[in-house]
């Protein structure tokens, strides 16, 4: 908590420090209030550390609600520790804010409060000072050893598996941005793209499926080509995804439900590999998450393209969300 | 490594990747380029994290020079971890740059990894990102169960004691902005404060002793006076210094050299506390360490005093680092 003084310590005293009612978790040796934490390793584990900075205008456009904000920051990391197959645990924030603005302060901390209580971390420490607003959140969690899964495992004739739904948070994006008619999507898809753009779900029900079955996993942030190419570019493999079997956004043209996928990003869905072995188990294990698992593919030697109707296209020349287009 | 896509990815391999003739650590299960990096917990040690983010024109000046950011950015955290008796161990890097620049970034990382070199600390994961200038590093240290020292402990008849010497970083920073005239401070005072001011040194050394003999310990961030009212506020204590046993930057008039130690900030020197019982085995100790440890006073029940010739100044008067006046 270096550089926290007057006003800002007050800040995260008022905001941030847990309420006394709130027993601190009895691995958590010192909280807030120091120059660093302390945290009791658990026996067997080991750590799993990732780090992401938001800065507005970039990350979230300048209109976001403070809460979205919060809930979004820790959601981000969180994927993160889910796509290395790690139970989350605790974290840190570093917020730089223009000014003292209590409303702001105190909606930001609400959403990065619920979001803390639904994926399980604690907020341990960090650090505010003054500028433009950017959000540094660096979250850890814990794996029996050598459990992890990273994106260097997968090999030819690995099945490929995708969470939940791609292309919904930049739907959000471009509807917000008014660049898709809002006229032409009906309310229930509106819905969901909003929350997948301000209220992303991190997947940690595949936590432990991740751990027994998958040679390797990403989480899907700069979109599904650019992230599925860097899975490949680590594992030294190819794929061929089955257009038929992604699952796209619906209520839109089907090229532009597939373009939001391939270049959209912001989708915190997890990408991994498992093999076909483990078909039947992800399948069974499929019917009880709270949102669909996808087969989409499978690892091939060298390439990357999308295959549909006899046709293929080349997923190497779909890049990352910047150049979205509808 | 969220968020770290196309030209991004490029810099991050170019400048913060391992050399491939450096072995990485044992400990380090994986490194930079996944969705998070997985480190060994070594047997018997708890987690000691801290989180701090440098803004530009905020915590250095928009001409410091990139290396000196680098470095600094990774001192004030290892400086946090020896104020907790840390071993400083591993860290993740989140850099926010305006733009691409090659020279300016192969700059910043040589200041970081010799820092990082000179501290035993390793890069492990991070994400860069685009906007205003700022660096957030999150640095983590180990230590023995329960050997961390906090800023709870002083109690009264403790020593208080201060490493190296405070003021030199706030009359860098005065000489830089012009507030002090360079010809009044002859020129190895002048070589001393700019070095503290973009080189400073965190006193790792301390590192053992402040388990074997402190009672409570706090790095001086924001000002010799706001770091000790921190501590004894934590402590419920008090505290009396002697003004004559400060160590003050001496080439200035007495009263400008104590306003920059009280109220200048940015020194990364350890303040802490210690029984009187372990006098002898600290001085002793001092006599090994590279830099002064001085014996400034002694914790009381309440009040915080500065006392000189039989007067007496209250501390609670002197703010941090923007309430200097020369």
């Amino acid at each position: 908590m270096t550089g926290v003084a007057g006003s800002e310590f007050s800040l995260i005293e008022t905001h941030f420090a847990r309420p006394a009612a709130i027993q601190p978790p009895r691995w958590l040796k010192l909280g807030i209030g120091d120059d660093a934490a302390v945290i009791e390793a658990p026996p067997n584990r080991q750590l799993v550390s990732t780090l992401d900075t938001l800065v507005e205008g970039r990350h979230f456009p300048e209109s976001t609600e403070a809460a979205s904000i919060g809930w979004k920051s820790l959601a981000v990391n969180v994927s993160d520790l889910v796509a290395m197959a790690a139970d989350p645990a605790h974290f840190l924030l570093s917020l730089t804010l223009p000014q003292d603005d209590e409303t702001w302060l105190a909606r930001f901390s609400d959403g990065l409060f619920r979001a803390a209580e639904a994926f399980g971390m604690t907020l341990v420490g960090g650090d505010t000072c003054r500028g433009p607003l950017s959000i540094s959140i660096q979250a850890n969690g814990w794996v029996p050893p050598d459990q992890f899964v990273t994106r260097l495992g997968a090999s030819p004739g690995d099945r490929i598996w995708l969470s939940g739904c791609v292309g919904e948070s930049a739907l959000g994006l471009a509807l917000l941005q008014g660049r898709i008619d809002p006229e032409k999507v009906d309310a229930a898809t509106t819905a969901r793209a909003y929350t997948a753009l301000n209220y992303p779900q991190p997947r940690t029900e595949l936590i432990g499926l991740l751990r027994r079955h998958a040679t390797a996993a990403i989480d899907i942030s700069d979109g599904l080509a650019a992230d599925l190419r860097h899975l490949l570019e680590q594992s030294g493999a190819g794929a061929v995804i089955d257009r038929s079997a992604l699952p796209l956004v619906d209520a839109l043209s089907p090229k532009q439900g597939l373009e939001l996928a391939l270049s959209g990003g912001d989708d915190y869905e997890i990408l991994f590999t498992a093999p076909p072995v483990a078909d039947d188990a992800l399948r069974e294990a499929a019917l009880e998450l709270p949102f669909d698992l996808s087969a989409i593919g499978r690892i091939t030697e060298s390439g990357c393209w999308l295959v549909a109707d006899g046709e293929r296209i080349d997923l190497n020349d779909y890049r990352g969300y910047d150049h979205f287009s509808d």
